[in-house]
């Protein structure tokens, strides 16, 4: 029995004569598997008490982030939610402090408001524009004027960007990172990046990833998305950082024992699947123009870079995402809807590029037999 | 190279000539390596994304640990510090909340105050007695007489217990739990079991686990002590408690994408590594007795009742605790000092009697060389 | 020597020969000063300590405030941002809650972010329109769907409306207010109104205040703004939220012994000085339709509502709002500016209309000579 | 009708003919009432807006109270309780902060646990002796050992001390204060004095207060306890404390508008009420000796040092402490039970000489009363 098995059969694709059916699962890149590579790696790990003492792999996976990363230090997180909390925390650690976060970034939408409920830390939102960049005056006016006397503000202590910015996967570039490098540095402020996918960026804007984020204080950076971990985050910055934010994971419960079973998986993630990053973007690409050209369906082809893509459906549309959503389930192609009229599909090591193919042509299948549906009716 | 090999290095335990020296690794049951049926587990795991569906294999633990423990539901956390956190912030969820803590419990001691610094919770001491328990009358005082007109007191809506006890591994009876129990649902309060240890005190009473915390709200139980497993511990109580529980994990950033490569570990520790503890603590009463016949060595045998052994020096000791660590390091002898004439002892299933038996002999033979060399000084 | 002399000491209001310059201070409504039956009220209040049991001139403040607005009980608390922190804190008394609040409300703007820094709350921005209200769409939309399964959200437990909403003194009719209440009733979620300034709204409006808060679960009513009072707000609401609100004044230090000399004068401010508001509208009117006149100041006659006026200067003002101030502050008249190009004036129960068309004589001669100069220049 | 009436009708003070009952309140020194020189200063308080700018009056209270403690600056605030909170919270403004506090502290007991619940820093408690300190060894101990590695605690950054300690206003003297003030140093940490009666301890000692509070870098001293003012705490310390004091302030929610019309009182009772203490003190140690003599009554002389006694009944009483304060009220003698065998009694201004030898007769009537009536049932 293998070992993907049991839960999809909880997914309902075992068909019922046992065979599997084709699955193209492009609900995320969070649903990677781990390689066998992975597997091989986690069973032979050497590890230690890395709360008592140090677990080495965890070491050497924490070393080898932080000179990708042109950083001091790392510290191996159990999620990307811990590694953002952690950063916002340990730059707004003193009583009350503001972070400037988008309006549209995972720090304010999907993480609980913990950096408020958890960490007492007030969120200053500043709109994102469609291309994941805040406009630069809106944040500079979002700064507080923290002189001495003031009686009425938070103090702002921390910008926060998004690269790829998870509404689109959209890159920023460097130059625009540096900018708002500037401003911080300029205000007395320290700089984050929620850089969960900063890989997927680095690779479509062809410029190193320690470049990337150069202006950077911290950064956080997912093993367990494109990369294919099972489980982690890493997050990078200076010693300082990196020992507070030490202290601060123990506190949350994130210090682990033996990690160096999930950091041996992460080395393998960080050294065999950058390289291949660029197939899902390719694949991604494929999706998006040929999702595009079937009728009803609509992509902002400029809008993809990297490996996600939004398809809206037409207003006129005889059926709406979530619908599309189940019968496509059906087909095995398992995917996401984001409000009433928009889907998200997302590509990844585990889609090749037949699964693209057959997606496609059950899209196609389905949207004409939906819409024929209700023709009928 | 064996998978422990760079971890030994780093503590310099490998000799000269490349050879290993004999470790005895008594520090804590926290240090011990998963075992092969562990590693080929964590292998062949079945695995989901457990935050965007459900991870199988952690699902089957989830269900073992309840039915084991004889509450409703489970969660998997990445550590024994983050099962307690939650389990204290999910009873306390309402703002102005107290609980009652004992003033050598490891919520108090051991976690950063995280209750407070994170999760806004008044913790209210009592003092623990030698044997781990608190006078009940003291519990009953502490709590704070919050009639509708109260204006000075915060709410007491929580008592934790701790089985074992850290404070020496000292074992809290099915009785004294209940009684507990009686007094909280008797004002309205919770109870939450710090059963890092449990299963050394179901082992040492001889008293089913589910019966030991009966009168428990809630439990959580620690796969990578005595059991094991490299990483995690399991909370248990009714499903309300378990779905709030894993809400505020998603918001501590505990919440893992493929945990089931470490859920595969904690089942084999569940399962085969239970029944086993009893030599732990025949290893450990060994160690008791043995050190306690060495010269100015003194250990109360009757507060060993498990796995931990406390040794104090005598008063007019040559050498402290520190000093006697260093020493028997040498040896290969790992263990920690508490205070200046006081040393802890932990056995665990990479400890063997032979290996109880060499680390007495170096004991021996340490003493009398520290207590020689100062005379002749 | 009157007792506002030395403070106008400190402004340099006095002149070199002794006497006293002429003052329009527009800053804001909170600069007034108690009057003289404020003063008698204050001496002769019956007072008992209003920790250990209730302190009369309290009580009665209290009952008369519910009475008015319309709700069961009321608290006499030291500010009007103790008002709305306790109120947000109260309805989202469970750790994890999210409240709704406007992109210009005095909640975001200008209370230190305390109900994050001190209260874990998290703020959701709701862009304010520029009549103070917030879109109702856009409002349904911020509450976060927190089902059952929900991982990723704070869980939206209150909206807050403010009226007169503080950038503009804009009023916000009944009718929206009704219209957020039934929005929120249909979620499950409270309303908070903060009402700083609604007994100005009930003039303008024409409309009873106990109506304008009918769908409200909370307010808070500052005395000291234009009622005169020099300290205090009270809120309002149900018993269980007042009784609740009460232990929470404890725990923040806004408990105060012998608290009825300052409900004395808030008596006065209550029963004498709203009734005379309208003076204050028509003043403000006076203000803004002759400075609107005046050349290079712009002023939205249709947004003057109340007793705020914003001016803007022209585009190619040859001066700013910060050398206006400072030029006017020397005529004796007192305001704000609010960003380079534009001021703020507010008019109150120590502003007659007499002071008004001064400060408008004023401003017409400042602005011709700071035109002038610049040009000669 | 004068001013007290209505409260004292309340009360049941006022008998059936219309007459005052004779009313002995000495349930605390906070029941006092504004004197006529009070009253008179606060109709006369010269003010301003304390929020905007800074208002005269309480700016004159807060030099002659810096001064007078031998501090830089000092803060008016609503209440000892805020002054506490403050204190606290700004020397433990980084996150992860821990406070050592005793036992039997205001700050412990009676403040809602408001240090953690609305302050996030966790307190570690350290046993009060019967005379109000804390044994220095005890506190030495209670310090956590913050190296850079530690991962396990909190970081103490504070200690609390109360004097008088309320726990029966026992003095705490400047040598003991100094030498805790000696070890906060030598540890990097900061000493708080919870100086709600210091006045109290400097008169009953013979020393100056600010030698008493040399150590301090900050102290709270209440005026609306033996001081007699209506409300009020000022807090006193460094330039850079007040300042932070302030903007917390703010936070909070204490920062009044004209609130010198509350410091023209606490001028009052700050020049013309310290010199009178003695009085108090001279009158509790009349009611201490004299209540020791009446059979039943058990007080320790030597622990009444200044203006509040405790009194034990006999084991064997024929009454409780609740059953004699509802017979005493009918006397119009007014105390508190603490607990079920025992009572408190606090001297004040508004208690002369004679209405101590009145209580004396009334406690000697009743308790042969209750004596009686119980033999004969």
């Amino acid at each position: 029995m293998n070992s993907g098995q049991l839960s999809e059969k909880m997914m309902g694709l075992v068909l019922a004569n046992g065979e599997m059916k084709r699955v193209v699962d492009v609900r995320s890149d969070t649903v990677t598997k781990p390689t066998d590579a992975m597997r091989v790696a986690m069973a032979q790990a050497q590890v230690d008490d890395d709360v008592l003492c140090s677990d080495p792999t965890a070491a050497t996976l924490q070393q080898q982030m932080a000179k990708i990363m042109g950083k001091e230090a790392a510290l191996f997180v159990p999620s990307g939610t811990m590694g953002n909390l952690i950063s916002v925390l340990v730059h707004c650690e003193v009583r009350g402090s503001e972070v400037i976060v988008g309006s549209n970034s995972h720090i304010h939408v999907y993480e609980n408001g913990g950096i408020s409920t958890i960490g007492h830390v007030y969120p200053h939102l500043v709109e994102n524009e469609t291309d994941g960049t805040m406009d630069i005056k809106k944040v500079e006016a979002a700064i507080r004027p923290s002189g001495g006397d003031d009686m009425y503000y938070a103090t702002t202590r921390l910008i926060c960007i998004e690269n790829t910015h998870a509404n689109g996967g959209r890159c920023i570039t460097a130059e625009y990172t540096d900018k708002i490098g500037e401003l911080a540095k300029h205000h007395g402020l320290k700089l984050h990046v929620d850089g969960a996918r900063i890989f997927n960026a680095s690779t479509a804007l062809g410029v190193p990833v320690d470049r990337l984020v150069q202006a950077a204080d911290s950064v956080s950076v997912c093993l367990s998305k494109g990369l294919g971990a099972p489980v982690g985050t890493v997050i990078v910055g200076s010693h300082e950082f990196i020992a507070k934010a030490k202290k601060l994971r123990k506190t949350l419960g994130g210090g682990m024992r033996q990690v160096g079973v999930l950091c041996a998986a992460g080395l393998i993630a960080l050294n065999d699947m950058v390289g291949r990053l660029r197939e899902d973007h390719k694949n991604c690409r494929i999706l998006a123009e040929s999702l595009n050209a079937i009728d009803g369906f609509h992509v902002r082809l400029d809008a993809v870079e990297t490996n996600i893509v939004f398809v809206d459906l037409s207003v006129d549309s005889a059926f709406g995402a979530e619908e599309l959503c189940e019968a496509m389930k059906e087909k095995g192609i398992l995917f996401m809807p984001v409000g009433h009229m928009r889907f998200r599909l997302v590509t990844h090591h585990q889609i090749s590029e037949d699964d693209v193919r057959y997606a496609i042509a059950c899209f196609r299948d389905i949207s004409v037999r939906l819409q024929t549906r209700r023709k009928i009716t």
